[in-house]
């Protein structure tokens, strides 16, 4: 069994080496070092680096009850928008003195479930889900249960908490606008199988706008697959049946599986088909022709799930926040103009 | 402070609604429930999920001073290499109970420290760097101090101890074999400012085959920039100065950065450049044209890290493994054939 255990360096081995008391070396690495001489607390800080003395966080964390540490359940890491976003709580978790427990459920909700009871036995002091959670009530229940505060960002609480929210109607309603300035009147869309809240809304944003202007998007013409480039190339063929002239891709990895679909079927965007997406990730920049796309700021998404599940944790009565965050249509390459076709 | 805490429910309120001991409940829980009625053992299941109780992970860590955590540091969590290397960790850890605390270093060594610190003071059991750590002897004596095995992916561990290797000389070798029996003598290649070891060994077996078949590669011809998109969209124009035939980007990040650079510079690939890369990450498939790369195994090295420095917590004097797994070139569309130009 020996072999098993991790033998840290103790603080008494510290105390020893420095000739001074355990209560010494606790009170200068604690900050409280006033009332000893400057010899003694260079001293100690020098052993502490030398022999790497790290003080035992599950001690404290058994006393208060707090590992320090935010449970963050992301559905995909592949995906850019969400590295973006985990280095948003990243930065904030650290100014903090906390750390992300980074989790990608991968949309299977056994692993799901794994990874909320681990953080529960991790002492989590609370958890932001950016995951597409198979059933929010069963989530909340345990918990709530277990006294741990907690974020959804791209569905619907159970009860009122707190949200942030980044327009996502009002993402599709511009995109939906700027590609009927732009003639497009036949389009297809292709959206996920299971979509979270934020999708379902950012789709009724663009449909909604097509039928007020007279162009309603019939459900055939709705392509539902994963999330994911191998999703949208998958959907390709659907997506191109009544030859639309236009697809929106309710992502941007949606986009791309298009982009090679597209390429394949040996047509040419924008000439043949014009194609947006959504989030604006690095990769709408380097793939041809550039991506028209509605950006979200992912990491600003993320720095501000980490403060409010920060200060949720800090005071569990305060009023609820809802934050919305702006977002903005972001024009390249891929829509072609039919107002001024031959 | 009260509101500061984590209120988990009790294993004592289970008991009281279970109509039973504590110990009772605790031995159910842990399996021993041979002793007990039927009805009493799926009672206190039922209550367990009902009421979210999850055994309290930190006392028990505290006893056996291990937090079955692997810290795992890479630098990168946007390079989708380094996500398929995690979700082979994940994998290999969930199956053994553990879970992988997940660091982005960003090749930040603040970030860094950091990270280390919190994993230790987290009793992490192991870690797993594949991150370019700037000082590897500080490591090695800060976990070393503190009991914890680690593994070096990519780089020479101070001491001899576990390694993986997938044959990155080899790689090197096979790209510019390939290039040569494609005509091309006149190369660029584009790298990474402070390479690891990994990519080092790489470098040395493309311009080594390249100076055995009697076409060496100046120095000026070796352009250093960061390891990602933007990092190989920065550096074409410098890679394209003596008008090469075909450019080697260290990883597939670089090479997607320089399709961008090289469109955006009017020219087309393979037709004027030619460009391979290294990796395999999914996108070498979408970008057009598809990319000549080559394959590494990236889940399997992120399981095969993961079943080493597990077995390696478990035996700390069992055998030093050294494991190599194979790689393979991947032709696709990116090279022009310089023997049949007109």
């Amino acid at each position: 069994m020996e072999s098993a255990m991790t033998k840290k360096v103790a603080i008494t081995d510290l105390a020893k080496r420095a000739k001074v008391s355990v209560t010494t070396v606790s009170q200068i690495l604690n900050g409280k070092d006033d009332r000893f001489s400057d010899k003694t607390v260079k001293r100690v800080h020098e052993l502490q680096q030398e022999m790497g003395y790290v003080p035992d966080f599950n001690a404290q964390s058994l006393i208060r009850r707090s590992g320090r540490t935010i449970g963050v359940l992301v559905p995909n890491i592949n995906n850019p928008f969400f590295s973006h976003f985990l280095r948003g709580i990243e930065s904030v978790a650290m100014d903090n003195g906390y750390i992300p427990l980074i989790f990608g459920s991968n949309n299977n909700q056994k692993l799901e479930s794994y990874y909320l009871f681990e953080s529960i036995r991790r002492a989590a002091d609370g958890m932001i889900i950016a995951s597409a959670i198979s059933d929010v009530s069963y989530i909340d229940n345990i918990l709530n249960q277990n006294g741990i505060p907690y974020l959804l960002t791209d569905q619907a609480p159970v009860v009122a908490g707190d949200t942030i929210d980044a327009n996502n109607y009002q993402g599709g309603q511009l995109l939906a606008a700027y590609l009927i300035k732009k003639g497009h009147q036949r389009v297809a869309v292709v959206t996920d199988r299971q979509p979270t809240l934020n999708l379902k809304q950012r789709l009724a944003g663009f449909l909604d706008t097509f039928k007020q202007h007279g162009f309603p998007i019939s459900a055939a013409h709705v392509i539902e697959t994963e999330l994911t480039k191998l999703g949208g190339y998958h959907a390709t063929e659907q997506a191109l049946v009544d030859k639309p002239t236009a697809i929106f891709a309710l992502n941007d990895e949606i986009a791309i599986g298009l982009y090679r679909g597209i390429h394949e079927a040996g047509l040419e965007i924008p000439k043949d088909v014009s194609i947006v997406g959504y989030d604006d990730i690095d990769l709408t920049e380097y793939i041809v022709p550039n991506l028209t796309t509605v950006h979200q700021p992912s990491f600003e998404m993320g720095t501000t799930a980490a403060k409010l599940i920060l200060a949720r944790i800090q005071d569990k009565d305060r009023a609820i926040q809802n934050v919305s965050l702006p977002i903005n249509l972001v024009e390249r390459e891929s829509v072609r103009d039919l107002n001024f076709r031959n």
